[in-house]
Parts: structure tokens; C-alpha cells; sequence
């Protein structure tokens, strides 16, 4: 077999077989097969797509790429969760501590922000002393002993998706439903839960920037699940507007914070609740998604989930008394108060530019390895739907460095979208496929 | 400007601007832009195509990329000529002297052969002590001297073309008319003649699979040097049998030398005869093409190429015996008869397997880099239209390691495909497009 002969037929719309995509993940892995082939490979495949098999081989060599974590010794339902990132998208926060205090066991993988979407992971190292780079023997005893744990991507499990990742974001070749869709699953399977939930970002603010682009990936990530013995369900959410109100790294955690306390902002509370629900339905802990989530919002009112973030904050050596104080995360020393030029009903808030506006303040990268201002960042004082008067706060800057402040405030004043007619919210997933 | 977002604009269709392509090209041969990310453009150029505007700026900056010649000190009207290669494609050993004794002034870079196609510069090193490596001062003092020299390749001109072609040969991305177009066309006007034929070979045994192709290509490559200031025509010529009888390094240069003679298959002699009429009209020296081949013929017949092909020769170094005793190439131990298994007239000659076949047995290469064996190759007794009768020669294999004798035998047997009725042979070019 030899790596040009594949990269033709891809290129010329043919289908390969599951051996020649094993060859070609391996020879990568293992440095035979070199960047500029593999780069061709993946131009070609972005360009004329892959079939379901296709995918489903190249997740499985993936998977196979590395190690793969067994789960199968806690003493309960094992899940996972993924989000296809957005901005202000902090739902693991809140969510992960949430499904532990509902009885379920996850040990959660996260990853960085870049551009202009966050990182769970960046988010968490604004607690000071948050650990986020265990071994995977501390990762697995952690969600024995309180049942959850957030941890950085390791290396370990599929290595592969690590260096197909960095080729792609320099060669153009992210945006691709089979790259996406076996990236996704095959660090999904190899971080061993039975069943695992996919909340598929749509809207400006996402990768996805269509409902049908939206729910195709979320078709072949049920089926490359099920096909390899995995119970899951992706609901597409709206990231027209950022999630809650809350975009930086220590303004997100405080929200999730307020939010287990019970004081969060509807949008959010309801996106971590649904959630919750169809995990303790897919799980198989409750009959149906809503009989899931009433559980779930039973559990967040009594405060259990608040204790487990405070445990997990604890167990991964953070400082725990954020959870009462949270002062104690970084802070901005100025705030920036962006006003309502004309009054109205908000229409939209364009997530990207928000997005991008709290990257610009210094909370987000521009490329990899940038360093984070924890505590800048944006929030939202009107979300979609809300009535506003002249010169109204719509949003508030936590700025630190005021060199590009102009340049934050242009975009958040640009992102605000405004109607004379009422407008409606709307809260329900947009789509969801399951193969439960 | 970042590749990576050119990258992009050509995946997703759009087109480039001059500075565009420039800052890809001469950053790629300036080392700035790594492998992988012109693997992943060549590959999008592949697919979504460039217009004629990308064309001509690729071009263009290819050029710009190493040193030009300045042919203008020339006594006489300076030509080219370039053929997209072919099997048993002798033209220029012949043509190049032909030209030089009609007062045409000729230095001629040609390439190595690879695959199933053989190169010019291969079949004259089998030609003792032929030297085709000279500066680029010792080749104008030839050409000034006797009119015409061909030697290999310079990486002083266009160094960008060696570069991309080793990378476009192993990521997929040779099959593509704007970089085939750009390869020939950079190299062409880097070399400095005012006016080049173009012999764009169509048929199985060429690149070219259709005639579509192949008009398509010499549109691209006519405007390009139109808008370089150049007289171009392309001349579309059938390579579906290999031109002339003999396919093989020596048993090439002794048919060109019986061809100089007046002796040589009536095929390749008009080709010569038709691309020389070609140039002799293009550089302004007859008034139409079919006067220029009279003018090449009388030349031909009267012996004057065959003594400008011994001066050359002998210039670059080579043993100019062997213009009266071709046996002093070198010569394989072995001749194998393939005969005929059934009667008929000869349908086609698949220029493909039979030059294949050649290369089985010694005399191409199946990777960059490998030996020789300048004797062997195959002698073709029969060519399309000829009529045969049973257990009559179709073809004399000259082999030396017997080894694979077996595969080239099967491979020039089923080359031969024969009718019950007769047929006609087309010796005419399939198309003519020029901008003179």
C-alpha cells in the first residue's frame, strides 16, 4: 500500500477501505506517513467528504492509537459529555458536578480555548491552585472516591487526534463533518463511558453555522457511537447569543457558581438542566429525558451539586473557598459600562463578536499557547428579547490592559442587534438525534 | 497575509490575487511555508481549479523564482519546444539539429524519464561520454556556435518547479491543467526563446487521457505565454501507439539517427517534419506552417540536420561515431521475439504497457533516482493499420536481465489489440491552437 495511491482515490471521490484508513492513521501516528501527505489526504477528504464506514474506520483507528480507559470497575452508570464549543459555554462547570450528585460517574477530558471561543480547562485554572493535569490513575481514583473529575486531554488516549488536530488547524482542513465527527467520538470511546452526550453547538458563535450542517454531524457522531457499542444522543442547541451572561474565564466560573446555588440566568440553568435530563434517561437512571430533568432540578435546588463542585475543587487542589467567596477568583480592575445607544428589544447578540471581544481583552488566545488573563471579560446585562431604554447598561467590560479596550467595546456594540417589535426567546434544543 | 487563510479561500472556490499567489510561492521556495501547507493548497487547487488570472500569477512567480536567460544576443530567431512526454517520444533528438540547420537558434532543457514515459536526457546519456550537465555559460556558447544544445535541467531556473513537482509527486496533486500549465510554461519562458511549440500529447499513453484535456491545457498554456510576451502553439498529437518503432534509450537514438538519415518510421518523420514547419513559421522564418515543413523536409533530406546532430554531439562531449555506427551504443545481449497469436490488422498499440514494458525490463524507472540499462527496450515490427498473419513478429524485446522478461512479454502481447477489417492510421495533429 503506499500513501499516494490513497490520497488519489480521495481525492478522486472514492471510498476507501477500512485497512487503507488504518494505514494511513498509523503510518501518521508513528511519523512513516509525513505531514505534506497527510495534509493532502485531509484537503482531499474535507473536499469530497467520507461515507459513514469511512468514518467509523478512522474513528476506530484513532481510538486505537493510544490507550483506552475501562470503566467498567465503578459502582455505577458511566457517562460523558462533550460540547462542540461556543462562547460563554460553560455548562461543564455546572453540569459535571451536577450528574456526579445525581448518582452518575464521569470522568470528564477537556480541552483549551481558541479563538474565539473558551476552554473548560482555562476556565478551571482561574481557580487558584486547580489542578487540572492529572495521571490517569489520580483521574480514575477521583471518580471512584466523589464521582466526577475535570481533566486537560491527555496525550495518552488517541494520540492521533492530537497531531491530526494541529496539521488541520494550519492546513485548512478543520471544518469537515468526518474530521470532526471521528476527533469527537474517538476521544469519546476511549475515555470509556457507555453512554455519552453531545451538545452540538449551532449558530454564528459555533463551528456549525447551520441546522442541517448541525444535525448531519450529529447523525454520524449517533452512528459512529452506536456502531461501536455506545449509547448516544446529541442535541443541537442555539449559540446565536453566549450562553448565560457571563464570557471570561473567572466571570464564567462565578456564573456557574451563582448557577448551583440556584441564582443562575434562565438560559443557562435550563441548557445544564435539559442536559442533566437526557443523561439520567440515556444512563438509564430515569424513564425519559423530562422525567431526568425534574430530577435534576431537584438535586441542583437541595444543593447537593454545589457540594460536589466544592469537592471536586477540593480533590483537584483548588481553593474551595470560592465556593462561598467568590471574590477570591481573579478580578478585573475596571469595569466598562457599554450602554444602549437606542431603545427597543434586543433581536440578537452575535456570539462571535462577544466572543471575539473577550479574546481581545486578553481572556481568550489567539494562537496556541498564548497566555490568559483570568479575570477580564464580558457581561451581559440584556439578553435576546429584553426590552432596553436609552442609554441602559447592555453589558459590562472587565478590562485589565486598556490598550485595546476601543477595539472590545466597537464589537460589543456591534453585536447587539436591536427590533421594535417584541421578540422571542427560545430555550428548547433546536434538534435531537439519539440512538437510545 | 497568513497561508492558512489562502488555503481556505482556494478550498472554498474563490480565487487568488497575484500577491496572493507570490507570497505562497515565494514563500514556500524561501522555506517560510512548510511542505504540509502546500500540500494542502495543491490539493485544493487540484480540485476547485484556478482561473486564467491565478494561472499566469503562479507562472509568473515561478519565474521570479530563480535566474532567466537572456537569448537576445543571438544571431537569429530563438525557439523552444517542450513535449508533455510520451512513450517511444524521440522528437526532440531529432528536431533540436533539424531546427539548428534551418537557422534556428535552439537551448533545450529536457527532463529524465520516470514511469512508463522514457526523457530526453536519458536516451542522449546512452550516447558514450555525452555530457548533459553544462553551466548555463557553456550551453549560450554552444547554441551561439552551432545553433542548438540540450542538456538537463538547471535548478538555477525556476527552482520552484523542482520543488513543487517532488512535492505535487507525492501528495497526489499532479494531474491538474493550471499546475501542469504553470510547470511547462514557467520553465519555457524562464529558458528566454521568443517563440515555443508546445507537442501536448493525448491518448493512453500520455498524461493528456482526452482530446477535452488536452485542448483545455494548450488554451491555459497559449494564453499564459501570450500574456507573457511569447508566440506559443500548442499542437495536440495522438500518443495512443508509441511514436516510431523503437521505445528504449539507445534503440531511440539510433532510430532518430536512421530518421536524420531519411530512413525512419514514417510516423515520427512527420512529426518532426510537422513540428519543425511549426517553428520555422512561428519564429517568422516561412510564411505558413505547411511551407515551414517543405523547407524542414529539403533540410532533412539533404543531410545538413544529420551533420548538426554529429557537431552536437560531439560539442557536448559525446562519441559522434556512433552517426555512422549506431552499433557503438550500447547493445542488449538478448533479442525475444513477441509474435503474433492471431491474424488480422493491428486495431491500437497501448503506449501505456509498452512502456511499461520498456521499463520492466531496464530501460525507465519506477522511482526517482534509479538505474539505467541504456540498451534494452522494445523494437515494434508492426503499427496500427499494418496487416499480420499468424506467428508473424509484432515486436523485438532487447533484454539483458531476464528476470522480468516474463512480465514484458505479457505486457506487449496484450498491448496489441487487432480487427477483422481494415484501419485507418491518423498520423494529422488532433488540434492546433496558437496565438501567433
Amino acid at each position: 500500500m503506499r500513501a499516494v495511491d490513497l490520497i488519489i482515490k480521495k481525492r478522486d471521490g472514492k471510498a476507501l477501505k477500512d485497512e487503507e484508513i488504518d494505514f494511513l492513521i498509523k503510518g501518521y501516528v508513528q511519523g512513516e506517513i509525513p505531514d505534506y501527505q497527510m495534509a493532502s489526504f485531509l484537503m482531499a477528504t474535507l473536499i469530497r467528504g467520507m461515507n459513514l464506514e469511512e468514518t467509523v474506520a478512522l474513528t476506530r483507528s484513532m481510538v486505537e492509537s493510544g490507550k483506552q480507559l475501562d470503566l467498567s470497575f465503578l459502582p455505577g452508570p458511566t457517562i460523558d459529555k462533550h460540547s462542540t464549543g461556543g462562547v460563554g459555554d460553560k455548562v461543564s462547570l455546572a453540569l459535571v458536578p451536577l450528574l456526579a450528585a445525581c448518582g452518575l460517574f464521569i470522568a470528564k477530558m477537556s480541552g483549551r480555548g481558541l479563538g474565539h471561543t473558551g476552554g473548560t480547562i482555562d476556565k478551571l485554572e482561574s481557580i487558584p491552585g486547580f489542578r487540572t493535569a492529572l495521571s490517569l490513575e489520580e483521574l480514575l481514583a477521583q471518580v471512584r472516591e466523589i464521582g466526577c473529575a475535570i481533566v486537560a486531554q491527555t496525550p495518552e488516549l488517541v494520540p492521533a487526534d492530537g497531531k491530526l488536530y494541529a496539521l488541520r488547524d494550519v492546513t485548512g482542513t478543520v471544518e469537515s463533518i468526518p474530521l470532526i465527527a471521528s476527533s469527537v467520538m474517538s476521544k469519546k470511546i476511549a475515555a470509556g463511558a457507555s453512554s455519552i452526550l453531545i451538545d452540538v453547538k449551532c449558530g454564528r458563535g459555533a463551528f456549525m453555522k447551520t441546522l442541517k450542517q448541525a444535525k448531519e454531524l450529529s447523525r454520524v457522531m449517533v452512528e459512529i457511537g452506536g456502531r461501536m457499542g455506545r449509547k448516544v444522543t446529541c442535541l443541537v442547541t442555539p449559540m446565536e447569543e453566549p450562553l448565560g451572561q457571563a464570557v471570561g474565564n473567572a466571570l464564567e466560573v462565578k456564573e456557574a457558581i451563582e448557577t448551583l446555588k440556584g441564582k443562575g440566568p434562565r438560559d443557562f440553568t435550563e441548557a445544564v438542566l435539559e442536559l442533566c435530563g437526557e443523561l439520567l434517561f440515556l444512563s438509564g437512571k430515569e424513564k425519559s429525558p423530562e422525567e431526568g430533568k425534574e430530577r435534576a432540578r431537584e438535586v441542583l435546588l437541595g444543593g447537593a451539586a454545589l457540594k460536589k463542585f466544592q469537592q471536586m475543587i477540593s480533590a483537584q487542589g483548588g481553593d474551595e473557598r470560592v465556593i462561598a467567596d467568590p471574590w477570591r477568583l481573579p478580578q478585573a480592575n475596571l469595569r466598562w459600562i457599554v450602554s444602549a445607544k437606542r431603545e427597543g428589544y434586543i433581536k440578537t447578540i452575535d456570539a462571535f463578536k462577544i466572543g471575539k471581544a473577550a479574546m481581545v481583552l486578553g481572556g481568550g488566545r489567539e494562537k496556541k499557547g498564548d497566555p490568559i488573563d483570568y479575570g477580564v471579560g464580558i457581561g451581559l446585562r440584556k439578553k435576546t428579547g429584553d426590552q432596553v431604554t436609552l442609554e441602559e447598561p447592555l453589558a459590562i467590560l472587565y478590562v485589565n490592559n486598556r490598550e485595546r479596550l476601543e477595539e472590545a467595546q466597537d464589537l460589543v456594540e456591534k453585536a447587539f442587534s436591536f427590533s421594535e417589535e417584541p421578540v422571542e426567546r427560545k430555550f428548547k434544543p433546536l434538534a435531537r438525534i439519539s440512538n437510545a
